[in-house]
């Protein structure tokens, strides 16, 4: 079939690469409207199955021999990955630490993938390497107000920082120990393995936050250097590490500190919510994400050193990239400031969007967020049947309904998961899950989630959803909740 | 000022979200247009202290306390970007491994960005999975098309699909030593640190290919196991190892083998050109980037494994993301699919691509990057002026002016890296460098460098630069060539 459009061949930049991308890109938000229309809803319904299957339905090979050209590889392709993308810009999308992007960081990014500046050397990227430089160092600047000579560099995400702060411990301090809470992202055992580091040090939590008295005992009992891991905004239920008593251990035990901050960290943004993050500026390094609180499409991860100089651990040199006669000439040698090589501008979307924003403007959006978890888990706490597992701290809601608890453990814990299972597979709502204990104390149990981090919703959006969750729990243990002998199945 | 366009808070995604980004992208693409014409050429005259005056003239804070709006930002920035970018869609941007991305990939990701699937989980990337299994698998069958149960997963470059061939390594057979030709990329031996493996043992070449009697003797004089990185273009000159006998040694003594094919591995779609190849899928694992020969906006890597079960090293288990009941359940665990956990799907616009284009198509864009390359060498070759380091393999071209063959080393050396630096202070053009010895044997030296990736540039764009290079020597030493005397300075 011929193609009107631009041939699959042309390309986005030069002095024509606006015009074949303002023919193209309506093309691709065309399908992309009619998909999310075809969904209708939070997520595709049906499950992995009936996804595979529209796929295979749609016989449109990925690796063709012969093309099909650019507007229609655009328009099925579009169509098919709206049509059965979950949406977090549906209230009821409300699973993880997945947020809906901002239009205006989502058109920012046009631009930088057209120019496609790549970060690993000035004649790759000057202006786009100026526009991170100041970027990252508003950033720092954000994180460590008092700071003579903080520094953050682009990563891919928490994960990436997450390892950056062990390696950065490592390069300082061979033999350093990882510790890090229970409540610890995942990320903090993985960089471990993957930078050749003992397993961490795990110490316990209590209400999901690190145990100051038992990070000191757990320092008191290693041999050699370590580093601690403290989060803040858990992945579980959001909470924060008691910051300034983790630091003070920390300080009194000579150990380096790096904070996970990739959920909580924007809070520096609201005036209103600022002080959740006091003692955040004593650590070493931080990390940050503003695919998260941000709004960014992924990836957008930060990384910030309290002494720049600490990031020199990441120097490299190569001579087709920062040669030293090119540095010595002037030419930035920007190679140091990633694991990576080829690297996209990142930081250009950020930029836009908080230039667009303001912090304040962005602070509001993540304040919005916290009231709007705030009045739903007041709304769960009023719910006869459903369970409350704390007052958020973040935009974190973690509830069960109250039929879970009428059974014995392992049987209230499937049903809890059948629940979540049933609504993802009905593309009614999509809903996370954790392990945990309750707030105040008491057994494991498994909960529902809602991370929240749409920036517009209400709490008036969620409480049908509250309706729906309690009306999803099979009649048998709801029953059993009721007291009511069970009738039928 | 007020507003128009969208608030900036305005989502990209759900049922109005196309309606937005059909408002922004036009402003961007509008500042796009206007800043590559203020530019007009290849890169922005001046160097480094005139682009970071520009990003300071415009008094364009990143982080303000109040924000601009999203029409102000991104006109504002958007223009700052491209005025101040090299663009390698200018012909004689051609210093890296830096292509122009095609709009149909652009187009795609507006789409990927605006639905912001997170590939971590099945619950954030119900088709995008689906998608991304399906490209992986195409991928993996291009490149080992006679294996059994090959895979592929997505990277952000070849750093980290590198970096992945160890860690696979490191993972079957503790104490494995990296072993690597002196023209391996930078990464092999910043993996080998990363991961807390012993740094690479370097072998000899001969025109910038892995001598296999010279690995042989490495290798025989290892006490244990060992992982050989092999290249499939390198980074100075796009030559490829010789594969066969590679994988032969590799054979006999035990080793694993992984092929840095980050450059030049897309020339499998090429009939033409597949038969450089030849042998790699001998290889254990492969590195891919479709940033390179593949036209995609930065990033867009490929860690191919001929074995899946290899791949099993990156399994990590998060209740969060993939709960063992979840897994039962029939949702499919990606986590296992990266080093990293929030990921977007690059797969999409690698897909839309290749859907478009054809592996044909693709193939017929790296042949004439390749038959251009070919030329413009025929060309220098014949240039009074220049002197050429050898035929090219891929679409890398060396020269240098002969006027610095007739300086001591050190001064012939400093005018070639004065050559380049003069051409791109003045935007005139972004050539590369490389210090290595000629292909027919001799002592070290520096070398411009055209790595040609533009795939509809012809001979005819480049003859001009040759005689721009050979015009910028200075006076002095073109004198010196001609065998005058010195007269003036």
């Amino acid at each position: 079939m011929a193609d009107s459009t631009p041939e699959a061949g042309s390309l986005a930049g030069g002095a024509e690469g606006h015009r074949r991308l303002a023919e193209l890109i309506p093309v691709a938000l065309r399908a992309f409207a009619d998909g999310t229309a075809e969904r209708g809803g939070p997520a595709p319904a049906g499950g992995p199955a009936t996804v595979a299957a529209s796929l295979a339905a749609a016989d449109a090979p990925l690796l063709p021999r012969e093309g099909v050209g650019a507007t229609r590889a655009l328009e099925g392709l579009s169509r098919l990955l709206a049509a059965g993308s979950v949406d977090p810009a549906e209230t009821w999308c409300a699973a993880h630490l997945h947020c809906p992007p901002l239009a205006v960081a989502v058109a920012a990014d046009v631009v930088a993938s057209a120019v496609n500046p790549s970060m690993d050397s000035w004649d790759q990227a000057p202006a786009a390497s100026e526009i991170e430089r100041e970027f990252a160092g508003g950033i720092a600047a954000l994180c460590y107000p008092g700071a003579a000579a903080p520094d953050a560099v682009v990563t891919t995400g928490g994960t990436e920082s997450n390892m950056l702060g062990l390696l950065l411990a490592r390069e300082r301090e061979p033999g350093v120990v990882p510790v890090c809470g229970r409540n610890a992202h995942h990320s903090v055992a993985r960089a471990a393995w993957l930078l050749g580091l003992p397993a961490p040090v795990v110490v316990d939590c209590a209400g999901d936050r690190l145990l100051p008295g038992a990070l000191d005992t757990a320092l008191a009992g290693l041999p050699g250097p370590a580093v601690v891991v403290a989060t803040a905004g858990t992945t579980n239920t959001g909470e924060i590490d008691p910051l300034p008593a983790v630091a003070e251990v920390c300080r009194a035990r000579g150990a380096r500190l790096h904070v996970d901050a990739a959920y909580g960290g924007m809070a520096l943004c609201s005036p209103a919510l600022r002080h959740l993050l006091d003692g955040l500026d004593r650590a070493d390094s931080i990390a940050l994400d503003m695919h998260k609180f941000g709004w960014q499409p992924i990836s957008a991860g930060l990384f910030v050193a309290r002494e720049a100089a600490d990031l020199s651990a990441l120097t490299v040199r190569a001579e087709y990239l920062n040669a030293d006669d090119d540095t010595e000439a002037g030419l930035p040698d920007l190679l140091g400031r990633s694991i990576r090589t080829s690297r996209r501008p990142d930081a250009f979307r950020m930029a836009v969007t908080l230039r667009a924003l303001g912090t304040d403007g962005m602070g509001a959006l993540v304040a919005h967020c916290r009231d709007t978890a705030a009045a739903v888990a007041a709304a769960i706490g009023e719910h006869p049947a459903l369970r409350l597992w704390g007052a958020p701290t973040l935009s974190t809601v973690l509830f069960r309904p109250v039929a879970a608890d009428h059974l014995d453990a392992g049987a209230g814990d499937e049903l809890v998961a059948g629940v979540r299972r049933a609504l993802l597979e009905a593309g009614t709502a999509v809903i996370g899950r954790a392990t945990l204990p309750p707030r105040a104390g008491g057994p494991e149990r498994l909960w529902l989630k809602l991370t929240l981090l749409h920036p517009s919703a209400t709490p008036a959006d969620y409480a049908p959803l509250l309706d729906v969750v309690a009306a999803a729990v099979p009649v048998r243990e709801a029953g059993v909740r009721a007291g009511q002998s069970t009738v039928g199945s």
